[in-house]
């Protein structure tokens, strides 16, 4: 039987390699008789965990010593109100970039504590691109300037960073961290769900320049100060333990593979495999600008809902999993995140090479 | 070797049944060819795993129809703020109990959203006992009455559930949910980190009578206010799916035990072995009241710290680990939670019998 391939947009494909350390270490965490999940927290075996996983990020993303790497609970979602519960402490203002989903959500609930000036958005065009950021159209007033890095939904990504000039510029990074190279310095602060690229649900990254600490509204609660976390070294209270070993077993393994420059590389080489493909077909049609389109998330569709679910039903077939697109848009989407190998891609667009030449 | 005992506090003991399952499924989730880590919260197969979960641990405990089981995220600590948030909509005034630090810390954080009364405190006691909870003493105005069931540093616990009239009875139960039975209809709401009795730490089960929703403060951050994880059955966002299908293992590992009952008896079992020792001992020394005994967390001292250094390195060295007390009291502590076999209790007696002999 041919191996599974998960195209899930999260929680996704881990390495092989990693799930298989997890396993052969799970009973047993290096000699302690014990689990890595039934050690404590306060522990010196989970300390070295905690601290290796955060220097391993820090080399991979070149993170500056003036910001702190904070690992979370809650997903982006929670992010979505920790963000201007901690920066709107001056102004109560910022600007948003509307790109899709989550960007409305980030903006509905920051909205519930301060002013938000929608500054542009694609939304008239279906959200299939990214609109150009003028640093004209930046509030100089506003406390940060937010936009979702890479929609997950359209598969579109800012190919470029806006210029924001002296607004700390926040970014939605779920779908994209560690997936192409991120100039941290460029940013006032960047967060990211770990199901995607760093590891199981479960588990936040945040990362923040020190300077924008302190600052957020009194009625913050204070698991929701970044403060309180970044005092304690993300050990405020129990952290999600087992999450974090996973991600430091990520991090190590993207290390071995190359690095972030490496992972864009075979990321770019997966998604050109599909979007040459998809150019080039007269079946499948992606709608994402190319300019725009996303490197890990690649959106498509079928002429009508019966060719759909039976392309689905063969992929199913062929042990290709999780092709079907989020059920606001439709269609279908391959993520091809870093735990995704070549091959993975190759027998998508093998698939859908078959499946056109039989019904055209 | 001998076997590793773990008495840690929390993040503390699992099953070896559940590592076990979960090691065998670890690459492999039921013949899908991916993990239960990589497995879309959307799926089929994770709706079956959070479904199959809840069930469970409703028939565990009895769970009437009318109240919620949430999965959420944070901790207890995110409790103590998303307790009052929730429950402060009528006259912002809660009654709290102090029997210590994480009542101290529920008490902090609730003052940060309304009046809050310290209605009973064993703080002169050195909280070495339970206060006497006397339905004269609560506010029939309060919105509700908040208890810490079980005192995990201290080694206290409420032996019986207080008679707050028409309040709704709030108990932090992180340290003895499914250790003993908990009549759930006698409370409003109940909340429990994982990270001792069901499973990795990541996850926090909220169990509330669904009349209670709906009356959140309007500064409530969306993922703080029940109502929109009870709507969506706790997948409003990505829940810690992994941390989810972990307790799942457990629930049913408890079923396959003889459910909390047996659980219950084991538990005080394991726990006469160490108080009838203590009672008799010359040299180790418990503080708690007899009384108010916690059934998990047995704290108890010895006359100097170069005997407790003493003794904890001669328990390392037989693999008895975790017994160091909490860093804010000292002393030792031997967490003896549901995973906990009796073995365990009795190889530590032994060795503390042995220290004894030696000292005396």
């Amino acid at each position: 039987m041919r191996s599974a391939v998960n195209f899930a947009a999260g929680p996704a494909v881990l390495p092989q390699e990693v799930l298989r350390t997890a396993q052969q270490e799970l009973l047993d965490y290096r000699g302690s008789g014990m689990s890595v999940m039934e050690i404590s927290h306060r522990s010196l075996l989970f300390e070295e965990i905690i601290a290796a996983a955060e220097q391993s990020l820090r080399q991979l993303m070149n993170v500056p010593d003036d910001y702190a790497v904070l690992f979370l609970q809650g997903g982006a979602t929670s992010q979505f109100a920790m963000v201007p519960l901690n920066l709107f402490g001056r102004n109560k203002t910022a600007d948003y970039v509307d790109t899709g989903s989550f960007s409305q959500k980030a903006i509905a609930e920051a909205r519930r504590f301060g002013q938000v000036n929608i500054v542009a958005s694609s939304e008239k065009q279906g959200f299939a691109s990214i609109p150009d950021i003028d640093r004209q159209l930046c509030d100089p007033h506003a406390d940060y300037f937010h936009i979702t890095m890479n929609n997950t939904i359209f598969g579109t990504h800012f190919a470029t960073v806006p210029d924001t000039g002296i607004v700390p510029l926040v970014a939605d990074v779920s779908s994209c961290i560690l997936a192409q190279e991120i100039d941290v310095s460029r940013f006032g602060l960047l967060y990211a769900g770990a199901q995607k690229n760093i590891g199981p649900a479960g588990l936040t990254v945040v990362i923040l320049r020190k300077n924008l600490l302190g600052k957020c509204l009194p009625s913050t609660p204070t698991m929701l100060n970044y403060a309180t976390h970044e005092a304690k070294k993300s050990l405020f209270n129990t952290p999600p333990c087992f999450a974090i070993y996973m991600a430091g077993l990520v991090f190590n393994w993207v290390h071995s593979q190359g690095g972030v420059t490496a992972m864009e590389a075979r990321n770019r080489q997966k998604a050109e495999l599909l979007y040459e493909y998809l150019d080039n077909s007269s079946l499948f049609r992606g709608k994402a600008r190319p300019r725009d389109r996303s490197l890990t998330n690649i959106t498509f569709f079928l002429p009508d809902e019966d060719m759909l679910r039976e392309f689905l039903a063969l992929a199913e077939a062929d042990r290709l999993h999780g092709l079907k697109g989020h059920r606001s848009v439709g269609g279908l989407r391959a993520s091809l995140y870093n735990a995704m190998p070549v091959t993975g891609a190759e027998r998508l667009v093998d698939l859908m090479r078959r499946f056109e030449k039989e019904r055209f």
